[in-house]
C-alpha cells in the first residue's frame, strides 16, 4: 500500500486439509495421504508466501461429519487442530498471515486471546483470526450439550466473546514491560489492567498473562453472510470471507456490506471483501473444461445426496435423482447456516436442476475453470468493479493447484500490478493495509501535552 | 534402553519463561527481554536437544499472579500459551519430547485431545501433556467462575477429563484410514469409534476429528504430591514430576508412589518418577556459592514474603522478618496446592528460620550448588538408591544456565553411561523407555488367530 495503489488481497485457503473439496483427497493430484505430516503444510504455506499471498486461511471444524455414513467412508473427515498448525508454520514462514478458524460457541476467551496473542508474537505480527459460530448439533455433542446454540443466541455469544478477547488483548500497555533488573521491577504496575467482564454469555476478570500482540489484534475476519452474520462483520470484522458465486450476488454482497459500515463509525476501507474463488488452470479453455469435469466427478452421488440433506435439513435420499426436488427447503426453524440455505432457495428457484445436478452443483459451488488469463481477468473484473478487495483462492487439491496458481496466474496478476512482487512490510496488517488499533488504556501523549500547554 | 541398562530421565523444564524462579529474569546472566521472541525459546529447546535431554518440559498458569502488587511489579508474571509454544517448537526441533503443562479444571476434552495428538503427530510421536488442576481462585475468575473448584471435586474431574481424553484418541484404529482414490473410500467406517462418555463433569460424543497419535497417547505427566495426586498420578501417570526436596524426602515419595501401582495392575518401571533439581554450577565449591547466592538475592523481601502469604493462604506481612513464623498454617480448608502447604509445614516443623529465612526457603527449594561433579554425583546417588529415575532439570536463568549444564554437567552423565550420547528412538516414549497402549478397539490379530484355530 506504500505508493496508495489499492492492492489485491490474496488468501490461500484450505478448506479441508486436502484442499477446498470434500473430495479434493480423491483428486489424482492430491497428496492427501500426507495430511498428518507436518511437512505437507510446511510445503503448502511456503508456496504460497512464494506466491505472495497476504495469508494462509484455515477452515475448521470440531467433529467428525459422521451425520451420513457416507461421511465417514467418503469425506475427509479428519484435519489437525488450527493453532497447532499454525503456530508450527510461523516458526518455518517469514512473512505469510497465519488465519485460525476458531469457534466462539465452543472455547473460552482467555484461553483464545492468549493463543491468539502468542501466535502473533511468535510470528511477528501475522496472526488473524476467521471468527465462526459452529453450525451442528453433532459439535454440541462434542462439548457436553446436546443442541448446537440457537442461531442468535450463538451471534451474540460472538459478539461477547469478542469484546473480552479484545478487552485481555489491550491488559498490558505497549511500555509496561520493564525489565529492569537493577530495581527489581518487572512491570510498571499502572499500565497493567483488568478487564472485569461481565455479559450475558462470559464473565472473564483478566489481566492476560501476555502482552499485547504486535498487530495490536490480530486481524479479525467474519464470514458470516445472514443478516446477523453481516451486522456483526460490519461492526467487528476486517475482512469478510464471502461466499463468492455469480458477479451480481458478489458485487450485491459487497455493496450490502460496505453499506453497513457507516453506522458503526467506520469507513469503507476499515474492511477488505474476499470472495471464495477455485481457479481450475487449463492451458486452453478445453484442457480446464477437462480439469473441471474431474473435479465434478469426484464426489460419488451419495455423498453429494447427503451432504445436500445436511445443508438443507431434510434428508433427500428418498427423492428421485433425475427430477428436481419437489419441494422448497424450508429457512424457518433451520439452526445451521442461514446463508447456505438461503443460497440453495436462491439457485432452486432460478434455475432448473434435477436433484443430482442440485447436489454436485453444491459440492462445486466455488469454480471456475478458465486459461491463466481467463482466471487473472475474472479476478480483475471483481476488484475493479465493486465486487471484492481480492479473494480467497480455494484449491482443487493441494498442494498441485496451489502450485499451478503461484506458477501461472500469480505472475499476471503481478505483471499487471495487482499484486506484490515483494512483501513490503511485516506484518498481516501491514499486508492488508489495516491500521493498527490503539490499546485502550494507552495515553495519547501527543494530543495530551496538546490539552496541558 | 536398546542394551537394556536403566537410563536416566532428564527434562529441560522450564518454570517460569525466564527460568526456575519467580526472579530469574533478573539474573545477570538472563536473556528474559527476548520472552516474547520465539528465537528465544529455539535456542533453549535446541540447546536441550543437543544435551540429550529426553524432554523439554514447560509449566504453566492460567492468570497473572496479581494478588499483591509485588506479583505484578516484580514476578516474571507472563508467559507463551503452552500449544502455540511448543508446535512452533516441534517445527525446529527433531528428537525431543515436548512436554506441555495443560488444565484439566478449564479446559474441555476434545480440544486438548484434539491439540495434543496434532502436536503428536506434527512432532513425529514426541508430545507429553503434564496433567494439572489449577490452582487459584484468580484463575476461576478468568473462566466465569468466581471460586476454583474443590480440591476432591477438581481430581474427580481430571481423572473423567483424561478417561476421555484418552478415549477420543481411540476413535479411529490405527489402520482405518484407506485413501483409495479409485473407490473413493477416505475411510473403513468400521474402525472408527463413537466415544459416548458420560461422566458427572463430561459428556462427550466423539469420535475426534484426528487420527490416533503416533505414541498411542503422548506421554502422560503428573506432578501431584497430595493424596489425591498420588492417587492420579499411579492409576494414569507415566512421568511423576515431583518437588524434590531432601534425599529422604525423595525416596519416601519414590517408594510411596511406586507403592501404590500393584493395586492399578502396574508394575514399577510403568512410571519415571522425576524430582526436580536446579543446579547452580561453579567451578569451585566457593564459586557455586557465590552463584547460589546470587540467585538467592534476585527476589526483593516484599515479593518472597507476599509468595509465602499465597502458599499458606494467610497474609505474613504483619509479623516481624527476623522472627520465627508464630503459627503453623492450617491445612484444612486450603484449596490451592495441598502438598505446597503440607511441605512448609514441614519445614517449620524441623527447622529453626525467621519468617524472611523461610521465604526466601521456599523460593528457592530446588538448589543444589556445586562443582560439575558434585552435581552429577548427587544426580547418580537419587538415581542409584531409589529416589528418583532421572530429573527435572531447573534453571536459574535462561539460556545460560542451560548452557553450561549442557557444557559440564552433561558429559560428565554420558560418561559414567547415565545418558545417551544420541537418541537411539524417534518417539518420546522410545527416549524414556514407555511402550506404546493398545487402541481398546483394535483386534489383537495374532491372539485372534490363537483363539480361532
Amino acid at each position: 500500500m506504500s505508493n496508495g495503489k489499492r492492492q489485491l488481497a490474496l488468501g490461500a485457503m484450505m478448506f479441508f486439509p486436502a484442499g477446498e473439496h470434500i473430495s479434493s483427497w480423491r483428486h489424482p493430484g492430491s497428496e492427501a495421504e500426507g495430511l498428518l505430516d507436518f511437512n505437507y503444510y510446511k510445503r503448502i504455506a511456503q508456496t504460497a508466501e512464494r506466491g505472495r499471498f497476504d495469508m494462509f486461511f484455515y477452515a475448521d471444524e470440531l467433529y467428525v461429519w459422521d451425520r451420513f455414513e457416507s461421511g465417514i467412508s467418503h469425506a475427509n473427515s479428519i484435519r489437525p487442530e488450527p493453532f497447532t498448525l499454525l503456530s508450527a508454520l510461523a516458526a518455518v514462514t517469514s512473512h505469510i498471515g497465519l488465519a485460525a478458524t476458531i469457534s466462539t460457541t465452543y472455547n473460552d476467551p482467555y484461553h483464545i486471546a492468549r493463543k491468539l496473542a502468542t501466535l502473533d508474537h511468535f510470528s511477528g505480527g501475522r496472526a488473524a483470526w476467521n471468527i465462526v459460530t459452529s453450525q451442528t448439533d453433532e459439535e454440541a455433542r462434542n462439548f457436553g450439550k446436546e443442541r448446537h446454540l440457537q442461531h442468535e443466541l450463538r451471534y451474540e455469544r460472538a459478539k461477547e466473546f469478542v469484546e473480552a478477547t479484545q478487552g485481555l488483548w489491550d491488559s498490558w500497555e505497549e511500555d509496561a514491560l520493564l525489565f529492569d533488573k537493577e530495581s527489581g521491577y518487572f512491570a510498571d504496575k499502572n499500565k497493567l489492567h483488568n478487564l472485569d467482564y461481565e455479559g450475558t454469555h462470559f464473565k472473564v476478570k483478566g489481566p492476560l498473562n501476555i502482552t499485547r500482540p504486535p498487530q495490536g489484534y490480530p486481524v479479525l475476519i467474519q464470514a458470516g453472510a445472514s443478516e446477523a452474520g453481516k451486522e456483526v462483520a460490519a461492526a467487528t470484522a476486517e475482512i469478510v470471507f464471502a461466499p463468492g458465486g455469480s458477479f451480481s450476488e458478489g458485487k450485491a454482497l459487497y455493496e450490502d456490506i460496505k453499506g453497513r459500515l457507516a453506522k458503526y463509525g467506520r469507513s469503507p476501507d476499515e474492511i477488505k471483501i474476499l470472495p471464495a474463488l477455485m481457479p481450475i488452470i487449463g492451458a486452453t479453455v478445453e484442457e480446464a473444461a477437462e480439469r473441471l469435469a474431474i473435479v465434478e466427478n469426484l464426489t460419488p452421488d451419495r455423498l453429494a445426496l447427503d451432504l445436500l440433506s445436511h445443508y438443507i435439513g431434510v434428508d433427500v435420499s428418498g427423492y428421485p435423482l433425475h427430477e428436481p426436488l419437489p419441494f422448497l427447503p424450508e429457512e424457518e426453524g433451520f439452526n445451521q447456516s442461514k446463508s447456505g440455505i438461503q443460497r440453495i432457495r436462491r439457485i432452486l428457484k432460478e434455475e432448473d436442476l434435477t436433484l443430482i445436478q442440485l447436489a454436485k452443483r453444491i459440492v462445486n459451488k466455488r469454480a471456475f475453470a478458465g486459461t491463466p488469463e481467463q482466471i487473472a481477468d475474472h479476478i480483475e473484473e471483481w476488484f475493479n468493479h465493486g465486487a471484492a478487495d481480492g479473494f480467497n483462492i480455494a484449491f482443487t487439491h493441494l498442494p498441485g493447484a496451489l502450485d499451478d496458481f503461484v506458477a501461472e496466474v500469480v505472475p499476471i496478476l503481478q505483471h499487471r500490478g495487482l499484486l506484490r512482487l515483494e512483501y513490503e512490510g511485516t506484518t498481516l496488517r501491514d499486508h492488508f493495509g489495516l491500521s493498527k488499533p490503539k490499546n485502550r488504556y494507552s495515553q495519547d501523549k501527543i494530543s495530551l501535552g496538546t490539552t496541558q500547554r
